[in-house]
């Protein structure tokens, strides 16, 4: 079976515990905590970074979520993810960067450092002027979420895509750091409820970071 | 005619180029400066960032370098730069994100910054503690570059592919920016050379940022 090195507020590696829930692919959650720089999670990643899926019995390492998530579209045929014509791949492919690097610099990236880094690893207190900033920029991409699936049907066109699946892996976790305020963005607000009750999600809502409960609202599939 | 959206020391763009004086794709080159944030652009592109293509007869812009280069696979076969079977595949994307993520993050992102944008855009003198940091980060970045063209044929394995086109795209721009130090680095060296001398590298080399030229060396092929 697949082991999945990651640690359960990690973005990217969500992106790609939802596809592998889609696709219905199993696998295992192995605990790695990049910021620890362990010696053995470099050998398997020279960019020392989550996600890594590893195949125990090839004692083979994939690297880079948006790599290994193309790497399982092209090997598990079921439930395409990045389907149709090249110019809609295009426009899912777009998205999933946007999500993965703007959602994730503007927004997720600096509420992991200030409210579980700091909190975790630093013991120093949340600097609020950076976490002000973070929810500022949530609400220009929560904008451009609701722009999204007002004028198509889901985030990357007209079916389920990984544009869906990394746009929901960034919200959930800056959901689970408070980051996340929907006033104003109901069709956000509804996309992103009929995402969590997909069974896909289910169990990265179960999940908890120890030490950092998130707020109660985060797992219930109608809040 | 495809219309690229760029400015001369874009990586991104200079991957994409490569890629597409590989495959025989014409192109022409319009100037943007996205620090300029013009509302055109925006338009086209709403992460704001370069490179852009535009197809003026469909008014459709592709963005997103990644997913750029995988349309131009799916939709132009000849030469292909992600081929091989499916965990090679994976191999050449993984290298591709390293470049373009974790080298441009530690090398190229600074240099940039540090001396085009103080320079031309804010005016200032660099950082001689950013300079440093990011020569130091290119040693470790040019010895992983030598113990992959030892160890395998290519960066990214047998043969040419994208793994090469964005490692000399990253290596281009710090090479411009003065940041390369290939003392010790014979392997890449040889490489680079290599990369250099291949006829899609030439509109690259001949182009220059108005107000920074290269150093003497840079656009050499034996250099
Ligand atoms: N492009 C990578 C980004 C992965 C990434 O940034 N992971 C973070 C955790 S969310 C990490 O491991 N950071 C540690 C580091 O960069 O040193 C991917 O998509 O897999
Ligand atoms: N993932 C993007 C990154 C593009 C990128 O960062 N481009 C830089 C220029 S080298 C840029 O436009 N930066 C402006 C900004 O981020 O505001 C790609 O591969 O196309």
């Amino acid at each position: 079976m697949w082991q999945l090195f990651t640690f359960p507020l990690c973005p990217f590696s969500r992106k790609l515990r939802l596809l592998m829930g889609e696709k219905n692919i199993a696998y295992e959650v192995v605990r790695e905590y990049p910021w620890e720089g362990r010696d053995g999670f470099w050998q398997m990643n020279p960019a020392g970074r989550t996600p890594v899926l590893f195949d125990p019995a090839r004692r083979h390492a994939l690297c880079d979520s948006r790599a290994i998530c193309e790497f399982l579209e092209e090997t598990v045929e079921r439930n395409p993810m990045t389907g149709g014509t090249a110019p809609q791949r295009a426009e899912i492919r777009r998205l999933v960067a946007l999500f993965d690097e703007n959602f994730y610099n503007d927004v997720t990236a600096p509420l992991l450092h200030e409210r579980m880094k700091k909190r975790l690893v630093l013991r120093q207190p949340p600097d609020s002027k950076a976490l002000r900033e973070a929810m500022k920029m949530a609400h220009g991409h929560l904008d451009y979420i609701d722009w999204l699936v007002d004028t198509r049907q889901w985030v990357g066109g007209s079916t389920l895509s990984l544009a869906d699946l990394a746009c929901a892996a960034q919200v959930s976790v800056a959901d689970y750091l408070g980051g996340i305020d929907w006033k104003g963005h109901d069709q956000a607000r509804g996309w992103y409820a009929v995402m969590k009750s997909r069974p896909s999600f289910r169990p990265l809502l179960a999940e908890k970071m120890e030490g950092l409960p998130p707020p109660p609202h985060y797992a219930l599939v109608d809040a």
